[in-house]
Order: structure tokens, then C-alpha cells, then sequence
């Protein structure tokens, strides 16, 4: 194993949890970890502290007359349950098929990782990076970044960049360079629907009173047409359309057909809003999934109960032209709306971000896709991501600054899921083309 | 305390969940302290095994000429989660504010020990009992009983009675003596829904396939009418209709308005089929209920994850005149029809059994009604009742016995939930109740 493999398995190991509170000190330690390694690079480097996880924030020395060019990453990770699922345990990463298995390999602790061994790697070489770098590594990406908008306008000066690179995105295929121009906004609720006071013996009672589990399934099944539509009041209204030339080139991207995506999710069918392709469906149209719903007794065996309580989570995957405040207002209404008899709801409203998308044509976008080919051997393709980095828009809308989207995991990486796992050969690639991208960008 | 109480509260201290494998030992060792005790009382005691849980046997000497009284109970509970919304622990029994509080209490290791405590009592004070008795008390209520009725089909002969006393039911308030002569019957389903072959992120695949969740809310859904009823095809086809004196005593069942449930139940309002009360909605309609709904993230926090698959857990309750494999199938024909486009189904067939009823206007009912006068002070009101004692119907086809359900459970015993517990009146009332009983059935 390379020590740039090593190095990026210490980065793996740590259980940095951002979502679970019992987690606070990996994330700490992780942060101090990454400190280290940049230090190492003989950058200068500070721990940012927040009301929430510590803010890793290393520079190399700025030079007036150059690009500056900001890399951002999150260290924090998902949880990891269903844990039984998982072939190796999450956090003892180990080298299988090719490929790094563990939690954070894809999302994100490989992919801003070969950012940093490039960097490393350039300075070794040349004696210097050809532009100024600012790297940005956070600790929250995986809650919603809540401390990092007012980092962000705190240290607005310190952070202005001509431009950012991002890689904690996909990658359409093994070998199909990837540049990414737009992402999906997304905006989340929780939903506690209450019955009975106690949970209640489902013979006894059964029939008079409103059971909660039923009326939490009727709740989610109105969010929905038969046909997959959304059926939430003004959903839609904002959406702007796809561009011909989008929908032309996904129809040819690799990896990115409708039978591509279902071999990769296993489902048995596809199934969503009618008219459109999966990668339309995906990368350029709205959505709401239930991420979570319980009630009663889950266990072994039976238990007949009638619960005194379900809950549901959803979250809504936003495109260009909708508010995140707009559309939770709309779910929210729909779901008061659509409340049975019987039962009492509380919503809880979880995070939000807008939509982001720029120009793929532009002059770093240009220069991005020479790094690309450059290192990849062919010419990138140009799609959006249906997955949400709400803090791309906040970067666009604070520092003004666009971000190159120059994904890495492939479509079987299983971030947020049991499995997660990163390419070796992207891993690597993706230091060749950091290396390269910041060559480009000095002269875009 | 009395010795009667500290005798029972050593009945309450084992955890016999039979639901629970992992309890399997716990179960065998209540049904071997059974036996101890019915040694006690100088009755001849048998353990019979069964594939599953022992049935404990024990029987006076029997005389030719006398009435045989088979006095029906059962040793194992339900599981105790959610454990953290119990007041004391439920395998620890206490009493507080005049009630013993324990997992069993109610269901139904107090109301068959009142039987026991009675016939020694008076074995004690007359030397003899009044009757033939035989006591069966099995530990696999919980789950359906699977092995009794093989068990009542080779021993026939033995068990044959003329009568069969059953205390597992309600007491329709505090003081107001009750007997039941119609139970509900039950049929239960589980069903499993699947989608993507793993975990997807919801980002990232979110929109282009079946979310298994939604598509288990959407079949929980697709039960009921909007206003209650019961939307499976020719599900309400062969019920019997409630008989105009029913309705008529049921509507002046003092604890039983529909301002009562609701203060028993906690539920906001009342939400059922509509055009009947709560009481005929309990006792003389059937229902389809969730008993247990799952898929996804429960946990802290949100994880934008589209879930692999999703379970849920029915059970109908059923009334006279509907045959449980009948409903079982034109449920699970309903669940097919309406399964959604883009996952799979499985569906498991659980247990069922029939529902019940006998008149309570009967010689052996009479009886029993002046036993309850007696011991309570007031005349019984005649009820069914919403829960399924399936073995009752069982008892009925094999034995050729009708059943006396002298319910001493009141409606805030909290059967099948935290909190499970019997009020001291009631287990001393009902060791005077069953003496009483034994005297009347011996001249009835």
C-alpha cells in the first residue's frame, strides 16, 4: 500500500459522525488530524471553532497577481446503520476489488484528500503551487452546514477567491471524466403524528379511535399521484425547464441510461414524474422521498398494538427556479391539509438549500475540463448531480464565487449507505488531476 | 401485603414473553411454578409438552354426577417495549394508588390466579369443591396459541366439560360487574416491500425509482376510506349485523359512551366506521389496523437516505359471521392489487382465529350472572368484547363448550402496553367471584 493510501485510511478511521451527538469528539479529533497533515505541507493552518464542529481552514502563501482558487471538503461523515449490512466494519478501511471500502471513503475524506496529496505533491515538485490556494474543510456538510454561512460572511474577506473546486460528486462511469455545472437544492421535514396517550391493545380498541400509523401513511401516500407527480399544491410552479442541449447530451452520457441506473440501484423497474428520462428525473427535476417512517412494534414476531405514535421524515430534492422556504411551506400546507381525523401533528422543519448551477462553458469551466482530460485521457461530460451541497449556493451567493464540480465517486460508491467505497484508481487519478487543475487555472 | 398478593407478584416476576424466543427459559419456569402451586392445592398437576410452550393441566378429584367446570388462563404476556415509558419495571410488580402494576397483571396472570387462590379457598373452608374442575393454563396466548388445539383434539375426552369459566376479558368500569358473551376474532399479516437491492442516497437516486416507503404508505392507504370504513373488496360481506337489544344495552354500558373511551383512550376524537358508536365499533364491527410500520432512518437527526425496503404489520379484527382465511385473502388480494409500480411484495400470513359469541341468557349464563350479583354487589351488564381470545372458538368446536368471560380487567389496565396493571378490588373481588361461581354452575 502507498503511504498516500495509508495516510487517507488514518483519515478514514476516524467515526466522524456529525449527526449523532455521541460522535462530538471524533469529529474534533478528525479535525485535529487534518490540521496536522496540512501543516505538514507547511501550510499556514487554523481550527475555526463554531457553536458546532471546528472549521479547518490552511493556505499556502499568497502571492499578489495570482488566481486564487478555494478547495472545499466536509470530514464529517454519515451515520452507519443498518451496520449488519456492511461486508467490512465502517471505520477499518481495507483495500478489496480495487476498490477502498469504509465510510467517508466517497463522502468526502477521499475526494478532498486528493486535493491535498496534489497540492502536497506540486509543492514537492516545483517548489511552489502556481496559484494561491485556501483549503476549507468542514465538519457539518452532513447537517446541513449550519455554522458555516456565518463563517462564511465573518471571514468573507480572508476567503474572496477567483474560483472554487469541489470534488464531492460523481463520477458517471469508471474512466468518463466527469464535469459537474449544477446540483439539486433540497429542503427537509419531520413529522410527529400523535393519537391514543399510550399505545393502545389494537383488539380492545381497534376501530374507534384513529390509529396513527395509518394516518402517517395516508399523509405520505397524498404526497404523490398514482403516476409518481408530485401532488403538492404549486410544487412545480417555479421549476425551470431543462435545455434542449441538456437533455441531449445526458440521452448520450455513459453510465447514465435508464438501464445503467437500474442495474446500479437494483430496483426492479424505474419508476418517477412521467415524461422525463432517470437522468432528467435525477439531475434536473424535483422530488419528495420519505427518508425514514416508523410506528408500533417492529420486531420479531407480532405484537397488536395500536401505536400512540408515528413518525416520518421527508426531505424534497429542489432545481433551479424553487425557495427551499417556499417549497417546505408548500409541503407543510399540503400535509396539514391532508391531516385524518383523529390525530394531531407536529413539524419539525429540518434544513434547507437552494438549488445551484453555472456556466459549464465558462473560462474555468474550460479549464477544468483540459484538467480532466488531461488526466483522465478524454474529454469530461458535462451533467448536473441530483444530490444537494446547499453550501455551493452559500459560497456563490457570499463569496461570490462559482464552483468546479470534478466528482469522483463512482454511481456503486453507496455514500449515505452500508458498503461506501471509493475507486483506487480515481483516488489517484484524482491527485494527477488536482495537480493539474491548479496548472490551469493559473492561466484561465 | 397478603400472602394472596405476595403469591401473585412471584406469578408476575417471570418475564414470560412468548413472542420472544430469547425468553423461552423464563416461560418453562413459570409453567413449573404453576405446577407447584396446583400441587399445593392438592390437585392432580400435569406439565404437557408441546413443540412450543408446556400446557399446565391440574384437576380435582373428579365425581360422577357433578357439573366440570374447565377454567381456561395463560401464563405468558406480551413483550414490554417501549421500556422507557414505563412508571416501574414491568417483571418488578408494585402496588400504588390500589393497583398492582406489572407486565401480566391484567393479561392475564392475575385473572386466572383469582381462579386458583378461589377454589383453594374453598377447598380450605368445605373440604371439597362443588364441582369438577379442570384447570388449563397454557403460555402461548401471545402468539396465537399454536399448539392448544391439537392439544384440546388428543385430549377430548379428558378435557370434556359441560362449562368453561374464562376471567381474560374487561370489566366495563370500576364496581360494575361485567359479562362478556362475544369476543372478536383477529387474522394478522405481515408485509415486506422491496425496492433498490440497498440503501440509495436519496440525492442521488432520488425520483427515478419506487421509494419502498412510500409504496408501504401508499398500501396502508389504499385500506380505508377517507371516512373509516374498511375499503378491501367484500371484506363487510358476511358480517352479521348487531341485534337491536345489543345496541339498545350497550348505549346504557356505564364507562362504555363514547366520551368515556375517548378519556380512556387519550385520543383526540373518535374516527371510525361510520353510523356506529364506539362500543359497536369495539365490540361488534371489524377492523383493519397497523400495528407496526418501518423503513428507513428512525433515529436522531436526518439521513437523506432512500430506503432498500419497508415493512408493515396488520391485524383485522373480525366478527361473527367472517371467516378468518377468507379476510386473510381478500386482504392480501387487496395488498396485491394495490402494490405500487417499481418495488415487490412479500406478504406473510400470521395467525387467526374466529370470533365468538354465545347467549348470555343461557342456564350456565344465568349462573354466571348471579355469581358476578353476588360478589360485586350489582347485576352484570351483558357486553362482547373488541380483543380475540381465538382458543375460545377453538374450545367451542372441539370440546363442545360454551365460555363464561368474567372480565375483570378495567379500561385503564393498560393490556399490551407500558404500564400494564390490575386494581387489588378486582383480584380480591374475583377470588370471591370464582368461589361464588363454582356454586352456581354446581346447580345451574
Amino acid at each position: 500500500m502507498t503511504s498516500e493510501l495509508e495516510r487517507l485510511f488514518e483519515h478514514l478511521r476516524f467515526p466522524s459522525i456529525s449527526t449523532d451527538s455521541r460522535h462530538v469528539a471524533d469529529v474534533r479529533a478528525n479535525a485535529e488530524w487534518l490540521v496536522g497533515q496540512f501543516e505538514g505541507m507547511g501550510m499556514a493552518t487554523e481550527i475555526h471553532e463554531t457553536p458546532g464542529n471546528p472549521i479547518v481552514i490552511a493556505r499556502n502563501e499568497h502571492v499578489g497577481g495570482r488566481r486564487t482558487v478555494l478547495i472545499y471538503g466536509h470530514y464529517d461523515v454519515q451515520p452507519v446503520d443498518p451496520l449488519e449490512l456492511w461486508d467490512s466494519a465502517p471505520f477499518e478501511p481495507e483495500i478489496r476489488d480495487g476498490k477502498i471500502w469504509g465510510r467517508g471513503g466517497a463522502d468526502n475524506k477521499g475526494q478532498h484528500f486528493v486535493h491535498m496529496l496534489g497540492a502536497e505533491k506540486t509543492i514537492r515538485e516545483d517548489g511552489e503551487l502556481p496559484v494561491n490556494v485556501i483549503f476549507l474543510i468542514e465538519g457539518e456538510e452532513e447537517i446541513g452546514s449550519p455554522n458555516l454561512v456565518p463563517f462564511l460572511e465573518e471571514h468573507r474577506d480572508e476567503l474572496a477567491c477567483d474560483i472554487i473546486a469541489v470534488s464531492d460528486t460523481g463520477m458517471v462511469a469508471p474512466g468518463v471524466p466527469t464535469l459537474g455545472y449544477g446540483l439539486r437544492g433540497i429542503t427537509c421535514l419531520e413529522v410527529m403524528v400523535k393519537g391514543p396517550s399510550g399505545d393502545l391493545h389494537s383488539g380492545v380498541y381497534g376501530g374507534a379511535v384513529a390509529n396513527p400509523a395509518t394516518a402517517a401513511a395516508r399523509m405520505v401516500a397524498s404526497l404523490h399521484e398514482d403516476d409518481g407527480k408530485i401532488a403538492v399544491d404549486g410544487f412545480y410552479d417555479d421549476v425551470i425547464p431543462l435545455e434542449d442541449w441538456e437533455r441531449e447530451m445526458w440521452a448520450k452520457v455513459p453510465g447514465a441510461s435508464d438501464e445503467d441506473f437500474l442495474k446500479t440501484t437494483g430496483s426492479p423497474e424505474s419508476f418517477g414524474e412521467p415524461g422525463y428520462s432517470i437522468a432528467e428525473r435525477l439531475w434536473g427535476r424535483p422530488t419528495v422521498e420519505v427518508n425514514g417512517i416508523g410506528s408500533g412494534y417492529q420486531g420479531e414476531g407480532s405484537k397488536t398494538v395500536l401505536p400512540a405514535e408515528a413518525m416520518f421524515k421527508l426531505s424534497c430534492r429542489l432545481v433551479p427556479g424553487q425557495d427551499p422556504a417556499k417549497v417546505q411551506e408548500q409541503v407543510e400546507a399540503h400535509l396539514r391539509k391532508h391531516t385524518p381525523a383523529g390525530v394531531t401533528i407536529e413539524i419539525e422543519k429540518g434544513h434547507s438549500g437552494k438549488a445551484y448551477h453555472n456556466d459549464p462553458h465558462s473560462n474555468y469551466g474550460k479549464a477544468a475540463q483540459r484538467a480532466l482530460t488531461t488526466s483522465f485521457g478524454k474529454e469530461p461530460v458535462l451533467i448536473r448531480e441530483g444530490g444537494s451541497i446547499p453550501i455551493i449556493q452559500d459560497m456563490k451567493e457570499i463569496l461570490g464565487s462559482d464552483s468546479l464540480m470534478l466528482g469522483l465517486a463512482l454511481p456503486d460508491c453507496q455514500i449515505h449507505a452500508p458498503n461506501e467505497n471509493f475507486a483506487v484508481e480515481n483516488f489517484e487519478g484524482g491527485i494527477v488531476m488536482s495537480q493539474a487543475l491548479l496548472k490551469e487555472l493559473a492561466n484561465a
